[in-house]
């Protein structure tokens, strides 16, 4: 099919770090990209000044003769999908209560579309990614916190308010880690933060790893990836932790399984990247925690869009939705 | 509207103590009911006949001018809702790979659709009784284990493979009780059995307790129904039992809160009827275990159908599906 033949629509993930812009086919493929840092702008008028002059040249440059569907955003935080609202960004100052679809048509007089940015990935994911092939998924992000985006007879399911997939504080254990969202929610153990103090803590009582090798003594220097590369040397501490990470969200999966039997589980983000072993584990923990039944019929899969997955999800809002 | 306007159709609640039959507008009221003891007929020849006897029955007496779109049967095992086909029935021996839906049409002349009981419950509740405001519920019944269903979009969603909804076996502790399904999960806790085994454990290590006196010293007779009459009237045991087993249940509602975010909990079974206290501590623990924007937008009602749930809502999934 030539590109003629083809509907295209930009694709807009706006990051706490940098606003990634891409034109992309209605085949998940990118045409073209801009970016630019985040704090560089001032405030919601800054920000739509930027984002009208990095799409006006981008189509300007790649636009003849492409039909365009209109534009999908995907921000970090809470939005009211259905009229394109954005409640709050909770890492990004100057965005509470911004109809931002609104603003984005009258500027750009393309039609917009607002969600949060996991969402996005996930429909990325989803629709051109890990999960194509499926009608009932849902994705999950690992990183700082834990994110995640569900599919549902095809299409993303966003709950009753737009807040649906917060695969995060799904709790394994009652009496678990307090934080503001209850008790034991997975990502109190498996975010990373967290399972880098796990790691210094087992360091500093005295236990012997390749890790402290790795990072040079400097403990400062401690990350989840630095605990896969052990892991991946057979460096016992770090195969230890990572059951223990990896059945933490296996607690999760096999509670979500046996509420919504989805057809697979798709995890990204930075620890889940190149990490066979980290599935190999997830696997063997999620089996230990389903009925023969549902384990059988769950798979558990790589994203493979990687961090590509937020522009070109943002832009399958507007030629999807 | 007249009889004569309103569409009807017949349903089967098929348990392991007794079949009931009702024939049921599209208001879901019940025009007419039979009922027979399960045990009283011989294997599945012996099922399709002596239904085949009682829809003719009440057809018979009551079908004359009516239209009736079909038949809906509930059945408490594992089943294929699209091929109308059931896997197993673990209470009810010879049901093992039983094409039902097609025995029933060929038989009685009528569309009949074959649904998992709970999920059936779910669908009556959801459309006649407490859940019928919503378009987001989840239907969760208390007894002997817990068992659930979902509305998503207004419809009962049953996961890829007929098998979503099983509440039950959410974990809430992931080194909790083991069971053939995982570890920690919620009826492991909840279930009838395991909070009289709390009961008695507690009065058994010495506890003092109205229970003991409701039951004239016989703790075999101790019930779920005995702990509710002791914490009305303030028992200091079974209000401390009623706040754990409502916690354990609010720990499951708060992660299936997180990952569907739906608009309600329609809450069924036995020890959940006629229990205002039962919902005023599960309200409490919810709230404790959820973070405001959650809490503050999910409702948790009793269910309203009652008995009478299985029957209007196997009616209702040849009303509707």
């Amino acid at each position: 099919m030539k590109d003629s033949e083809m509907r295209f629509a930009l694709g807009v993930d706006f990051g706490g770090t940098s606003v990634k812009l891409a034109l992309v086919n209605e085949r998940g493929q990118i045409k073209a990209r801009r970016k630019f840092v985040t704090k560089d702008v001032q405030g919601q008028q800054g920000w739509l000044d930027r984002v009208a002059q990095e799409v006006g040249e981008l189509l300007a440059r790649e636009g003849a003769g492409k039909t365009i569907a209109g534009m999908g955003v995907g921000v970090p935080g809470f939005v009211d999908y259905e009229r394109g609202f954005i409640y709050d960004l909770p890492n990004v100052p100057g965005w509470t209560g911004v109809h931002l679809s609104d603003a984005l048509e009258k500027r750009l007089n393309l039609r917009a579309r607002i969600d949060n940015d996991v969402n996005a990935m996930a429909l990325g994911e989803c629709t051109f990614g890990a999960g194509r092939t499926y009608q009932h998924a849902v994705f999950v992000t690992l990183g700082t916190g834990v994110g995640g985006g569900l599919l549902i007879n095809n299409k993303l399911y966003r709950g009753a308010h737009s807040m649906a997939g917060e695969i995060g504080h799904v709790s394994i254990d009652m009496n678990g880690v307090k934080s503001p969202t209850g008790f034991g929610g997975v990502e109190q153990y498996v975010g990373n933060r967290r399972i880098v103090e796990r790691i210094v803590k087992a360091l500093e009582s005295g236990r012997k790893s390749k890790m402290d090798e790795l990072v040079a003594g400097d403990r400062s220097q401690i990350s989840p990836k630095v605990m896969k590369d052990a892991a991946d040397q057979g460096d016992e501490l770090a195969l230890e932790i990572l059951d223990f990470v990896t059945d933490c969200l296996a607690t999760a999966f096999a509670s979500i399984t046996y509420v919504l039997q989805p057809q697979a589980f798709i995890v990204g983000g930075g620890v889940a990247e190149e990490a066979k072993l980290l599935f190999q584990m997830l696997r063997k923990n999620v089996d230990k925690r389903l009925s023969p039944h549902f384990a059988q019929k769950i798979e558990i899969k790589p994203a493979e869009l990687s961090s590509d997955a937020g522009v070109i999800g943002c832009a399958t809002l507007a030629l999807l939705e």
